[in-house]
């Protein structure tokens, strides 16, 4: 088989590969992000790149994607293009994945993550001891001492011990002057002692907290002796390139020999490249990483260990595992200290994951007796609804709307997008992010432009566009009315950004699912929605809501907006928690066997809510008496 | 460096090996084993061997211990002796370690051994499970399911599972149509499951008991299901070519970097070759043999797992540790199953190791409340005393004399060794092992042999020759009185076989040593010989003991005879006990820490209980009232 070397630009990383690799494999095994919606199918076309120098094969039908001119200019798509020969590719700006608002950091703190001070106690510890020289008198075994040693500091009596640390032990503790430092590691049923270091070390001892998610990959690092915050870093989850959402990627990932591989080392990488961004960036050994506490959705925790995901896209939803053992980093060649643990969070079902889980955790929701609400927005609406004595939960199957896919101006929360807009009259106001010329529309925009549309009357209220209405900014084309919500003259493409009704339908069956989802966890536990006591949104989405024009398109209840709280990136916040808080990572068991999963698409009421939240806001008046724009 | 061939004749082995390694290393390595006692020090002279091809170069000072027609037949010692050549070289029968007959074999079951069938649950079980598919009713996950089910098939009710046993679980299920077997293994405070394997391998479960001794390493193959015992295989320790007892060993693993990797590859090697020689007899796969357990003394232990043992021969005498870790078997390169585990029997004290506690639990010592005792002689002279309530046991430095060593005509208990000796006037009548020429006596021969001469006034109760006693046997030769065993026309050498007033002295030390710690022990407890209900003996050397004789010398207390049983290779019985029997293997952590060491080197009673025992039987005659040849 003939390798060839490929060089993407702008960023001039190359990677040499075997002929008739796809671009867009090539791209990944390089470290560059494509974008792609429909996971390498050639059918979003998505992952237009320009091939510059080099000869690329296009597969036929990837070609009516692209427009004469493009073709001229040697665009083809990354997904549907074979290397045969040195390349060279250039990735425009939009099919770059460029680097979103990651939440990284966290104002929210709840009062649940108190736990996080309170139980101080992370997963690894690093105990530093003088011990006493043995004597006639005192002759128990080096072992032993050691062992004597760390039950006076801590109030735990089992000790296991690795074979690293036994050996040499005698010559350390003789070398050393009997002053050294253990290593421990929170185990099943007490500690395990990895190693013993000559002298203090102490300090030297950092944990990571990383939410795995389908989309980013985000990593916080944490001196475990104290418990701060080094420093975040996030990134794409290089998966993307083998699909945007999960069930893309299992497909992949089981339809292939070497499938599940290449997609647990993907995430491998990103979390070695974290590791390797942030140790440098704060001149740390990576070695001093002791310890791992991962969270993500069932999907990213069972590539993320290189378990089989396949069953979970098929009914009846059923994983591997929903917990899942402590391992050591290196056991899937993350390089950090080598007896270094990664602990990952339990899930409660194929669809409710260790990232729900862990919100839970940080918002404290298992603590108290008052009902509070966590839901997090993506493709899938994961909602848990519940206090410190039951839990229920659920996953809509939302759709990729909000997140950009499915509506024909839609795009992630990135530089460009949208993410506010008012309609007053024919004027439009909008706010993109980073202030730059309008790429698209997201989410939180899309959300917006939907409210305003229906408010000033240019649709109705079920998402139909209102042809009577005289505003210029409505034209049909291709036979579908359309509203231009950024002109030609003020985009970057220099082409117009509208909503078209079709867009508005995919938004309306993605906010009525997620609604249907809310009203059959509360009549399932048969409360209504004032007896929430708050309202937690996660997630990058949840940054730039509206919460009121939320509640008036009949996302979110319609509940007092007070209730309504953003909790940035829950997941991450609960991993820290357990990462530093041996009770909190205890918990997160206990969280997850309380929680009871409603599978959605075997329970008969949620068609029905679902059907009755296809308009705006809901076909029941009484739900949304706050709602401005009732007509008649 | 250079590097030269060496084989080894009669067997044929070679080896290649850098230029100036020794001899002896070269056997070593090429597993052969060739005899020392010094630990090739060049003093004991006992490594002769002949180079009949090649270029060695041998260090000047070994010459003295050869005569000059060896010198001229190419005779060297193996132990000075370096490679400077491709050598052929020639292991005479007197230096070659030959089949002794090791104690594969134990007709002994005590009591407490009943406990092997009552609680049989071995370390690693195999169960075969057919399950039911997932629905909708039942949509547990893949591991869920299996945990349900052993729960179902056992009373154990937690269950981890290794990273190894999740990975592709989902497939092996599903291409099993739901019928695999779970590997399970106890872990510290449950079970672990280490593999599912589709379809029925429940009966591919075999384990291994192995007596890591510091001559000899004995395993035994059991099948795991059903607790039958396949076969037995004995091999000699090749960390004799380091040195013959533990001392030697550990200077060598503590004087030399690699030392200690040197000696613990040694024992991995006998291990491994042990493996390939049972499961080759009785066609097994080695990769089914799913669990080890080892019991060996605190040296041999700490050698296994490659743990410094350094500081066990300086006082304080502290080990690394008394208790170990389970590990799995590859990690010290044990080549059985990859999963496969193996666990090291607990120790008590520096000399009062694993294989102690294991005998101490083979013979049901710690089950009741009859005071039973435990003694395994060899170079040190092991003894636990005590009951269901209490035990203490301590190690007597009884030196070489009983295993042949500081005795001119000294053996091991190998083919042509002397091992009974009758005298009756001046007609000596002796029995060998396997009835071949007489090579030197064995242990149980110079016990006979003592007694004999004392019975027969050829010497004194201080062991010195009455010289008035008129018998053709004794002589003097440089200026020492000698007894001959065997004249020169009977022996395979054609030398005489003797035993020297000096070899008398060293023989009454030894015994002298082992009678006073057992003094010291009942003593310590406060009670009389005859408060004991049951004395083992257990080692190779118990098995040719006359029992009466033994008494008679001073070396046993003077109690009944028909209490006193050999129990053969009890370190075997307790290690096999603790393989199949979960029970067994806790009760043996319950054995070691409630055996209480008294330390004889800082006790002071202890010295002069050994000095009242230089004597024949005792000085204190009230001690030894059976015995028949008190002289006035």
């Amino acid at each position: 088989m003939r390798k060839f070397k490929v060089t993407f630009l702008p960023d001039g990383k190359d990677i040499e590969v075997e002929e008739n690799t796809t671009l867009m494999q090539a791209a990944g095994k390089a470290g560059v992000y494509v974008n792609t919606i429909c996971g390498g199918k050639g059918v979003c076309g998505k992952c237009r790149v320009q091939v510059i120098n080099g000869k690329a094969k296009a597969d036929k039908h990837a070609i009516a994607l692209l427009t004469k001119e493009e073709i001229d200019d040697s665009y083809v798509l990354a997904c549907q293009t074979r290397v045969q020969d040195n390349l060279e590719v250039v990735i425009p700006p939009e099919s770059r994945l460029e680097a979103e608002q990651i939440l990284l950091t966290d104002s929210f703190v709840s009062e649940a993550a108190s736990v996080e001070s309170a139980h101080f106690e992370p997963l690894v510890q690093k105990l530093y001891m003088e011990l006493q020289e043995p004597s006639n008198e005192d002759n128990i075994a080096d072992s032993d001492r050691i062992i004597r040693e760390l039950k006076r500091k801590t109030k735990y009596n089992a000790y296991e011990r690795s074979l690293g640390c036994l050996r040499e032990l005698g010559s350390k503790l003789r070398n050393s002057g009997w002053k050294v430092t253990a290593t421990i590691a929170r185990q099943n049923n007490g500690w395990k002692i990895l190693e013993i270091d000559t002298g203090d070390t102490n300090d030297n001892n950092y944990g990571l907290a990383i939410d795995v998610g389908t989309t980013t990959v985000v990593a916080q690092l944490l001196h475990l002796q104290s418990g701060k915050v080094i420093g975040g870093e996030g990134t794409h989850n290089l998966q993307s390139n083998y699909g945007e959402d999960v069930i893309t990627r299992i497909a992949f990932a089981c339809g292939k020999e070497q499938g599940l591989q290449e997609l647990h080392k993907s995430i491998v990488k990103n979390i070695n490249d974290l590791i390797t961004s942030l140790t440098d960036k704060h001149g740390i050994d990576r070695k001093d990483i002791t310890a791992i506490v991962a969270a993500g959705n069932t999907t990213m925790s069972h590539f993320l260990l290189g378990l089989m995901p396949c069953s979970i896209r098929l009914a009846p939803y059923v994983p591997t595992t929903h917990s899942f053992p402590q391992i050591k980093a290196r056991e899937i060649d993350i390089d950090i200290y080598p007896e270094g643990i990664l602990e990952t969070l339990p899930d409660v079902a194929s669809y409710v994951g260790g990232d729900i889980v862990s919100g839970v955790l940080a918002c404290g929701i298992a603590e108290k007796p008052e009902i509070k609400v966590l839901i997090d927005i993506g493709t899938n609406g994961e909602i848990a609804l519940g206090n410190n004595d039951w839990i229920v939960c659920c996953s809509a199957s939302a759709g990729p709307a909000f997140e950009g896919g499915g509506v024909s101006c839609g795009m992630r929360a990135i530089r460009g997008a949208i993410q506010k807009i008012e309609i007053k009259n024919s004027m439009v106001q909008y706010r993109t992010i980073q202030r730059a010329k309008p790429r698209g529309i997201c989410g939180s925009g899309l959300i917006d432009c939907i409210y305003e549309l229906v408010k000033n009357g240019i649709i109705d209220q079920q998402g139909h566009f209102n042809m009577s209405t005289k505003n210029d900014r409505i034209i049909v084309k291709d036979d579908e009315p359309q509203f231009i919500v950024a002109f030609a003259n003020e985009t970057e493409s220099g082409d117009d950004i509208t909503l078209k009704e079709s867009d508005i339908t995919n938004l309306i069956r993605s906010k009525g699912a997620v609604f249907a989802a809310i009203k059959s966890l509360t009549d399932y536990v048969g409360i209504a929605f004032n007896a929430i006591d708050t309202f937690f949104v996660a997630g990058g989405f949840g940054n730039y809501l509206n919460i009121s024009k939320s509640i008036s398109i009949g996302l979110l209840p319609d509940i007092d907006p007070k209730k309504i709280q953003f909790v940035g990136n829950s997941s991450l916040i609960g991993a820290r928690m357990a990462l530093l808080s041996k009770t909190a990572f205890e918990h997160t068991a206990d969280i997850a066997n309380m929680m009871t999963n409603i599978e959605l698409s075997t329970y008969l009421p949620y068609m029905d809510e679902y059907i009755a939240s296809l308009f705006l806001p809901h076909t029941d008046k009484k739900l949304f008496p706050s709602v401005d724009y009732w007509q008649s």
